[in-house]
């Protein structure tokens, strides 16, 4: 019952900068939260806006000490100060993020980012490979991998307790795009629905990665390949709102993935089926605490997050007992836990626990690869193709 | 709370034969007791196998009067007689549907058939024609569609409840067939897999033809497309025992279909979801007495059978108030409750009641062609391909 | 997957009566179909009405050969008949089961009789002597107990695997009497809620008494005190239509009972819980064909009616396997099923099948013990009462 | 789809003192944590343990700057300082609520509390005279009317949506304590089932206490009387660790109170359902993003935390979307959260929001007079008895 050691902070805090998320911005306020949740960092910096007063303003909002008007600007005074940010969270619009992220990059600023990596393959390559040659920490916030019982079911398949997987059933459902509410100014609506900023994908780029991400985190399995059909179903919108695609698998498994933002009625039904040859494993992420398994010609039974039955890739990132849920924001913040457990040891200078685990990089390159494949394989009839990663 | 009339018989019991079914059989007790029911039908008569003295036997057991040693004798002895049986049921493995079925119809009597239809496409085609031609009542016991929940969900969406259709998602995922049991001397198993009496689809046949059916049912659309990954992942197996269908339906509606044998820990998961422009639905089997309907921007809400909000159609197959679940025997029986009121305006040459709704031949045709198309699609790398209905 | 030979019938079908059940009655036309639900019985004679004309109609509307316009004159006539009754069905309102079922019985006929036995503690103590002397099967329809996931609850207790009782809650909630509809004319509500002809209790005599049963039923246990706080809310409204019991049962369990006919929005929620020192379980009516079992220090898990890890209690009584649902009426044959056990057995001059379980008179007096000791003990403040069968 | 202005920091930070929660303990994390989610508070200083070098060790681990060996010392010394706390948390066990309470109350520093209030009643008295005199912010953590859904309930039932209420059901039933885990030195048990420590009650304090709070806060009835029957069902336990209480509010409405600390396989099944004239609701705990709404003679609905149809009271105490969940932490903190808006008002010399809501002083008094009122009655045999706060 009592609060993990994980969660006790026992370095200082990593000095945190923040390139987006003011005033307005939804996604940049759970960064913020997802960082102070287990006191691992203290956000110093901020250009939270491209317009230098509206940065200013947002600082002074949340009580930032220092505001910038660019991210450049940021990366080398920052990078400049003794004080300055050891890490950099990236919560723009999706274009946004390569040019962000390597101006951090490049001066050994370790950088969260948020998902996709990039708006499309190339610069995704090219982040890829500066990042590496840079030796920083970039953590990708596919965040759904943060619930513990995500982490439970990929422990629990990789112990073969699931046998040889055959089948992989992924979707992501909302109805936030049921209507055409990009042409009434909704600035969220706006640029998720716009080719320039959000990408050649719109729902595939939007959720579908994170559906493509839990099912690959979960089963780890790699993909051989996929045939995709998009819909735009919203009159004169660009990108895909919905998106059927089937999915092969090395080794054998094949599965499905949906991914919608017109399915009336739904939040953010975000769930995971997965079959193999001893037991089947379900989880949904509206009701995260819980995993439920299905042995084959046994009882199904229900594994909660810190209950009887869970192992250790759970109960690391498991702040209260079972029964008290966890949610979204915890879920969010277990990729900053472990990212900043990342960080540290490479402030320390000492090799990393081999077990923390949060998406990065790879993760990052495979899911902008995911949504130009559904892209190139619908303009074919859903003809199957490969990953382009 | 009362009994709605719909269920007091009314006018002389429908002497009825039953071909198959005998000692071991499963399905054939599913259809007695849904003949039993509502206290419409009386078995008098049967070829319960091919073998006379097992026939006899079953009947033995079973109270049945007249026992015969093959289906062709029934027809004929039986149509000679003045108490002779007035329909026919058949519920032998598919192979057989076609052959059993015309004996009956050419002689004037009225048929109630499992489905698939036939093992083959060709076959299904004659066995129209020739019942057409004959004028009897033909209903194929696709028996999802008799629970009243589905029937309130086929006509809010005839009613426009949901708006215009955009995506069907359907499913029926089982794992009876998870291991090689076939080669275990399970009878079930054995003819389930044996493309001979089967036909070409395994799972395809046996239960994704009644999803497909359950989606057509409850949307109205037709289908203008498929594409489908089937999968025989129990080494040694010679039909599908998983299937992975993409849809296209006139007037744009997408949708997918998944079938699976292989399901672990899965009983008999049919699930629907239907989504259109202004609300959303969701049906599932194993607990067939809700309806969940999510219209967009308001809260979801439950239709309950029998509950308030739920229509006509749902009530006149409905017995029993809400809150006292009804089941899958219910639902079965509402297929024959349905066919003997065709039966018996036909028997009092009547117009019957333009309410009345079972599946038939229509229904029976497309299912034979949906497998068949499944089958051409996968064979050719999950290819489009149209039904050839 | 075979129906169980439980289920097949091998003796002529029992001759069977009925007192009550004509037009516009409720429960009458559940029990008709529960008795011919598994073939056992064929209803040939009937007592529909108090009005013979009325009780004629009836029997026409069914297809019944002989009506009668009083139970007593059925009684007689049948009585001396070669091919009479050799059961009865009583299904009238509650003041007519003692008078109704005392004609049949001493004429050797056995009965099954709607719950609760009688009216009044006298009645049913009179009741039972003269049954027990008569030596005739007598079946009451706690339904409920019907269910095989009821079975499948009661054979684990007994079998020690929630180990010592400690904790039972047991509810019975439904809404249907939330407003004065008896004072529309609405007869279900007319005489359920006249004590003189539902006796003095009102939700607890309807349904409490089914909620007492069930926990009985289940846990096998013996009830030592109550404490009761019965209310009428609806105003004008002359028998209880809500109660909250506090229970204490032998060997130191302690329980609580709710029963209410004032829920607003409650359909038929009858649940249990049951703990012991080393698991609990629960059961839901509304959702029938699972057990849920939470094992102390272990994951819960799920039982299905027809699936893994069930036993014989629950597969005597299950027709069909698991993920096709049963109901409300299959639980319901469920008692009619075992009593044709019993009848036949007594024809057949053996001894019944140990198996065979359904509650007769032990249970009614219990029942209606039941209502009196909560309407003692809630005129004196819900003082604790013992219970006076 | 934005974070509410509500949760924007505009003040400085509140300094925060913290009395126990040092290293093993439970509940000081938590309120850490809750004091951290929205960036409100800074804590600054604690008396972690009465051993001076622990608690210094606690600070160290916990990177607060000023550690005391005692909380007279901490209250005497931060009331000096310039930048000494403004406001402390209390976390210790129970006996200790009151007299660290009266230190820091009567240096006007404000106090949030975790319940119950006090181990005795006489305390309870005293000290909630001393506190109305002090003018302190006084903030009690019952924190499950933190979670938003909460608050949507209270907000309907005060604006009548039930009508006048009839029913009010409430659970809170773990199984932590089913075996004498006292015994085995768990430290949490040890003074949790300890009179000294936790007061008369055991169940009844530990979590009856929140049951019976959430009813109040939700339906804003007043009790007038109770009647309970404690059980302390493992041997050698020196308080009840099961309680079943019958409820006579006034105004006629009635309920159930059932707390448990044994039954087996239940977490932290916290649930309430109410049923009014018009309607009834539910909600549960370890599901807590929803709230289900069963109207009378209408469909059952399903409201959730962000979604269509929820209203003021919810919206400003959530952060995130619909279907992204909140949990424990998060309702938690918005207990801190509004007690911050508190402070901050008193501290600005304003009025505070009259929308702000957070349990206190009376709610604190009622709940250690519902200990008493159980304490009392079930030692008379469950006689009524009224609360004397």
């Amino acid at each position: 019952m009592a609060i993990t050691a994980a969660h006790v902070a026992r370095a200082p805090r990593i000095r945190l900068g923040m390139v987006g998320g003011g005033r307005g911005a939804f996604i940049g306020a759970v960064h913020r939260i997802a960082a102070r949740l287990d006191d691992q960092y203290e956000l110093v910096a901020g250009a939270f806006s491209s317009d230098a007063e509206r940065s200013a303003a947002s600082a002074a909002d949340l009580g930032v000490a220092r505001a910038y008007g660019s991210f450049a600007e940021m990366a080398q005074r920052e990078a400049r100060r003794k004080d300055g940010i050891e890490a950099v969270a990236i919560v723009t619009p999706n274009h946004m993020h390569a040019p962000a992220a390597m101006e951090f990059l490049k001066r050994g600023i370790h950088v969260i980012c948020d998902k996709p990596l990039t708006a499309t393959l190339p610069e995704a390559r090219k982040l890829v490979k500066a990042a590496e040659a840079s030796g920083v920490v970039f953590a990708l916030t596919h965040n759904y991998t943060g619930y513990p019982m995500v982490r439970q079911a990929r422990e629990m398949i990789a112990a073969g307790a699931l046998g040889k997987i055959r089948l992989v059933n992924v979707e992501y459902i909302q109805d936030w795009l049921a209507e055409p509410i990009e042409a009434t100014g909704q600035k969220q609506a706006e640029w998720r629905t716009d080719p320039a900023r959000t990408g050649a994908g719109g729902s595939t780029g939007d959720i579908g990665t994170h559906a493509f991400n839990l099912a690959n985190y979960i089963t780890g399995l790699t993909l051989e390949g996929l045939a995709a059909d998009l819909q735009s179903f919203v009159p004169g919108r660009r990108v895909d709102d919905n998106a059927h695609v089937l999915m092969r698998y090395e080794g054998g498994a094949r599965g499905t993935l949906w991914c919608s933002q017109v399915a009336s009625g739904q939040e953010n039904r975000l769930s995971i089926r997965v079959f193999g040859e001893k037991a089947g494993l379900e989880w949904q992420q509206e009701n995260p605490n819980y995993l439920h398994v299905t042995p084959l010609g046994q009882p199904p039974y229900r594994l909660s997050r810190g209950g009887a039955g869970t192992g250790e890739a759970a109960a690391r990132v498991t702040r209260i007992p079972s029964g008290h849920p966890e949610g979204y924001l915890e879920g969010f913040a277990n990729i900053y836990a472990e990212a900043a457990r990342a960080i540290i040891a490479r402030r320390d200078g000492v090799a990393p626990d081999p077990a923390i685990s949060f998406p990065g990089l790879k993760e990052g390159l495979e899911g902008v690869a995911f949504v130009d494949a559904c892209v190139r394989s619908s303009k074919r009839n859903a003809v199957w193709v490969k990953l382009a990663n």
